[in-house]
């Protein structure tokens, strides 16, 4: 189990990234009610609340973070009524995981010059929350030597839709856990390169977890990213004033392009880490996930419906309320909301952009709402 | 074209067959409301009105008898409102065919003792009600001298869900269209069956559409179905009387089982015609049949839905209301209602009646009413 907050912990802010829209989880996620916010798995609690449930056995609620887009800031308080507003984070416009890490840190380093940020995510599930911890743990002890430190998920299986990370000699044990060098950051592999990848032992795949001092990251942005360096330490003075609103409007607009964490930075900076571990940690950033992840029923559907079936098996079903019937249907997806049925083969579940992309094209924007 | 009536028609009275629920289109067809009272093709015009328009060319609208469930009475009178009361017969309990035809029969001999009862369908599309009409004519003429004659559909491919007509000697032409004696009526016959039946070429589809003489087919009944004639004589005298529904409770609901025209009277009888027509004739029984029928869109999809779809095609879509987004989808069927999704591959379409079956065995009749 894991341990209370400790002298060790005292500066640890888990910072939870919740700005995504999760287009693929369309016609689910909405713009006025993304994934993060939904409960997806059916055990009651959102996407966000699972995150933060993860971290508060360690550290009080108030030093747990949300950075999210503006127009989600009054669901993110709904949510999670425990934190303090001055701890959720609105982006007036999204630039990238990099800017939104960014706005985190300088919050962070506002209220405590040695704060450690630990970055989380809101869209994965993680079957083995203790583990997490006592990784945050370890972790938090590696970052205060300057690391730059990631989480990477031990791969049990060839996938070609995540980044993995190439994994250099031993730094040690921390805590138990062993943290390795990272030599390298690679994009999503093909298949074959994925196979290798496995073969070879040393890779893990890059969960978009981190954890890392504040100011050290501050200096990495500073290192490569200096436009969003200057206006970050533009801003930072302006936090919590009136004078922010102008601050934002004159530096975070301007921003270019959205950037990614790993892009900006990690495969650039020098000092990186990683901890590779098994957290139980599974992406459901599509319905095929959700079909892959989420407990079956007797004949081996996912079902969040009244669902009747003569013949069906490895189907994913989701209404609110009304009744789905299928008949002979294998690997499939049916996803029923007020306003859109969506049905699919589960491997055709990357194509749901499409779908939006359509929509938008269309200017059918009432369904993407 | 047809002609207006004519002395030849004086007689004639068109009797729509209209008291089936049309299982297997569930969940659109529904005990409140069945297929034949609803627009299914799309064209604004129920089935049934359909089934209504195809004759009053021929006949004046108080020619035209419906025969359906004494529940459906008043639904059919709002959609056919200028045909009179006295001509929609409800049953009080549905006894089959035979006994449908029985009850038609019984009225028609009230009105008119030489009464020519042509027995019609309202579940199926008729391309060419030219042909039919030109058929009835022909028919009519042939059934003064007291044939029981049988529309048979000329098959353009060996269909094992349809019953067959095995055609014999010529019995001449008449207005022009050629009937034959019937040798036999073959039941659903399997594959090589009908193939075997197509290349004989002397084989027609039993379409269940039939012309005779009222007097005539209670004649037969007398012969072959003895408890049934008793039971209609004892009724006839009390039609349209304060009598009836004593009548009805003391010989109509004791009479057994769903006895069809076909096994109960054709199969025996001696006198049997069929004109082998060409009419454009579909039976729509099945989602699957829809899907065949139906015009299609430029993708290929017979839609009745706003429809998004992203390498969608042979698919069918019924929405009301609701954006149906398909994306990989082939020869699949999608039906919305209100409170019931239906989704299954169009080869599976038969199985709807396991679904209802099992609706019933759990209970759940709030979905099938």
């Amino acid at each position: 189990m894991t341990q209370p907050t400790t002298p060790l912990l005292q500066h640890l802010y888990p910072t939870i990234l919740a700005g995504g829209v999760g287009t693929r989880l369309w016609p689910r996620s909405r713009k006025h009610l993304p994934k993060q916010f939904q409960d997806l798995t059916g055990n009651g609690r959102s996407m966000l609340q699972e995150a933060y449930d993860r971290v508060t056995p360690l550290v009080p609620p108030d030093h747990v973070y949300v950075i999210t887009n503006h127009e989600y800031v009054d669901m993110v308080q709904a949510q999670l009524p425990d934190i303090p507003t001055a701890n959720i984070v609105g982006e007036p416009a999204a630039r990238g995981s990099a800017a939104a890490i960014g706005l985190g840190a300088i919050h962070l380093l506002h209220r405590d010059p040695d704060a450690i940020m630990a970055v989380l995510t809101a869209d994965h599930l993680i079957r083995k929350p203790d583990t997490l911890r006592e990784t945050l743990i370890a972790a938090t002890e590696l970052a205060q030597t300057g690391e730059l430190i990631t989480l990477g998920i031990r791969p049990s299986y060839p996938e070609t839709g995540y980044g993995y990370i190439e994994m250099g000699d031993t730094l040690g044990q921390f805590r138990g856990m062993e943290a390795r060098r990272v030599r390298r950051f690679r994009e999503k592999p093909d298949l074959a390169t994925a196979r290798a990848f496995l073969a070879a032992g040393n890779f893990a795949w890059n969960s978009g977890m981190f954890i890392w001092r504040a100011d050290v990251i501050m200096a990495q942005f500073q290192r490569f990213m200096p436009e969003l360096y200057q206006a970050l330490t533009a801003i930072q003075p302006t936090l919590h004033t009136s004078e922010a609103e102008t601050a934002f409007a004159r530096f975070w607009m301007p921003l270019q392009g959205n950037v990614t964490i790993d892009y900006g930075v990690m495969e650039k900076a020098d000092r990186v880490a990683v901890f590779p571990v098994d957290l139980g940690w599974y992406d459901i950033g599509s319905w095929a996930a959700l079909l892959d992840v989420l407990p079956k029923d007797d004949a081996g559907n996912v079902v969040q419906a009244r669902h009747l079936h003569h013949d069906s098996r490895n189907i994913l079903v989701f209404s609110k309320d009304r009744l789905i019937a299928t008949i002979g249907l294998q690997d499939m997806i049916v996803v029923d909301t007020d306003d859109v049925i969506l049905v699919m083969p589960a491997d055709r579940a990357q194509d749901v952009k499409k779908i939006v992309q359509a929509l938008q094209e269309n200017g059918l924007n009432e369904y993407l709402e």
